[in-house]
């Protein structure tokens, strides 16, 4: 197999590249590439994540950036933010990899068998217990962007500020969906242990079956190899059982409480764009030499909403 | 957190263990745990995978099982026997690994822009070149066990001998879906092109827009996170920049052509068993402590068809 239309099948696969399609008319001109509608999308079209919402948590292998969905859940994010500015989280670890389920960070002290409360760490300021925020009343006041696809486990689906979300009109409640870099709250059986001070990031198949029974913080907009990439504990559900394979967390910070120099400069593509409902078009419309079939849809968390680094030069 | 609680809390998450539901009456007993109902399940319920469809994939961090889909696949199967027998792959490497999306493994040679016809391995007596086998005719010979829950992308969706599977009535077409572990078959633009020389295996979110534009050649039994929890690769779609991050491939042998000593001895829950079913009810409905909501849904590709593998003692 020739490298060359081995790699430009694979990219084309991937969405990176453009090939001219066999017979290509005005009618029938290529999809366009993901990278091609990045190029053209306009400086409105992406939003800077607020420094106040932006987690910056330093491992050795390096930075993880994660958006706290404060629109969903305002009460965890104040306490992560506490928990933050209080450095909980710097020297912790990350405790639990279980392969297609989640990554997840906490006190090691907290999972053990036994916690010793002399060598649990202290919370500091923050709460211990916090109000379920599984869902929330669909209040007009966020951006809705729907999702016309239809959904296995909700009713509707959309997006609201870049981050994958679920209603139920029956009810009139929304919540944040487990997609893949999602953010949780891991808690106890009682619906208000969860406090923010132990959390899990999704990293395989978007276990949906556990939206509206858990509090999701943010999501993961940069870093999830660092993440997703770690040895699987040996333990059970995915716990090390050496605490010599946990990964060091070096520190955690909000961006707004870094200096200027430091901060990292992200945005995030608004998902009520034109850029964005091309991207979901192209995804479910591919006219390409490679594809023999066109799905016609897009699912929910098969979306990856771009986020893009600006340098110092941009 | 109490570590103990906070371990039994995710133990439900992970469906491990069964905590006594507060308000426990008969009708309200809570759902049988996986581990609970797989215990229960009756011999005649597990199906051995036929030798001749059974891939050892042996890699310096252990042992990959790969079955065969021959039912689906079957020139692809015979070719990759072909390769097998071989030992074509013995000697290759893992050259790309895509964050939420595959691990591929081939000839590093053939990832090159500019392979080298004198360095690219022979395929031996395989073929260069086959038929699509994407889709194929749904032709009651085998068994299907739908699952009910409605699916994104195809009109109806379920499973075939414990592979997860769509099919379409309006056209008489049956295919195998990309859900996590599903192995396919690499190729070119070409449709022809692929020849089961390069391989992938899913590692992320269900890419279900590949669905019917590949050949799917089968599913990993074992050893996923040898496959989903290598570093990811730096170069363009996740290929590796440098040779050294290649992971080397040691043997790729058929279980039918291995010692009995050597052979692994590994059953699939079959899919058109009660405890499959049950399992499938077990994550719609949730009635235990630690569950606010039973989604009352189960998503294709979230759905883990069990593996056992026997220890000699069995």
């Amino acid at each position: 197999m020739h490298a060359r239309r081995q790699l430009a099948a694979l990219a084309l696969l991937a969405g990176l590249v453009a090939v001219p399609a066999l017979a290509a008319t005005d009618t029938q001109a290529p999809t366009p590439t993901r990278a091609e509608l990045l190029a053209k999308s306009t400086a409105a079209e992406w939003r800077t994540p607020d420094p106040h919402n932006l987690l910056v948590m330093q491992l050795p292998s390096g930075r993880v950036l994660i958006e706290l969905a404060s629109d969903f859940t305002p009460l965890h994010a104040a306490n992560i933010r506490t928990l933050v500015r209080e450095h909980y989280f710097d020297g912790l670890s990350i405790n639990r990899v279980q392969d297609n389920f989640v990554t997840q960070w906490d006190d090691p002290e907290s999972t053990r068998d036994h916690p010793d409360p002399a060598k649990l760490k202290s919370l500091g300021t923050a709460k211990k217990a916090l109000p379920p925020e599984y869902t929330h009343a669909i209040n007009g006041k966020l951006p809705w962007t729907p999702l016309s696809d239809g959904d296995v486990y909700a009713p509707q689906v959309g997006f609201v500020e870049g981050f994958p979300a679920a209603r139920d009109p029956a009810t009139g409640r929304e919540w944040l969906t487990h997609c893949y870099g999602m953010v949780g709250v891991a808690r106890d059986i009682a619906p208000d242990s969860g406090n923010g001070s132990s959390l899990y990031a999704v990293i395989g198949q978007s276990p949906r079956r556990l939206d509206r029974n858990l509090a999701i913080a943010g999501r993961v907009l940069v870093g999830m190899p660092l993440l997703s990439a770690l040895p699987r504990g040996a333990g059970p559900m995915g716990f090390y059982d050496k605490p010599s394979q946990r990964t060091p967390i070096q520190s955690v910070r909000l961006a707004s409480e870094l200096p200027p120099a430091q901060r990292p400069a992200v945005q995030v593509l608004r998902t009520d764009s034109a850029t964005f409902a091309a991207l979901l078009d192209a995804q479910r419309h591919r006219r390409d030499a490679f594809y023999q079939v066109s799905s016609g849809k897009v699912g929910l968390c098969s979306v990856e909403v771009p986020v893009r680094e600006m340098t110092p030069t941009d």
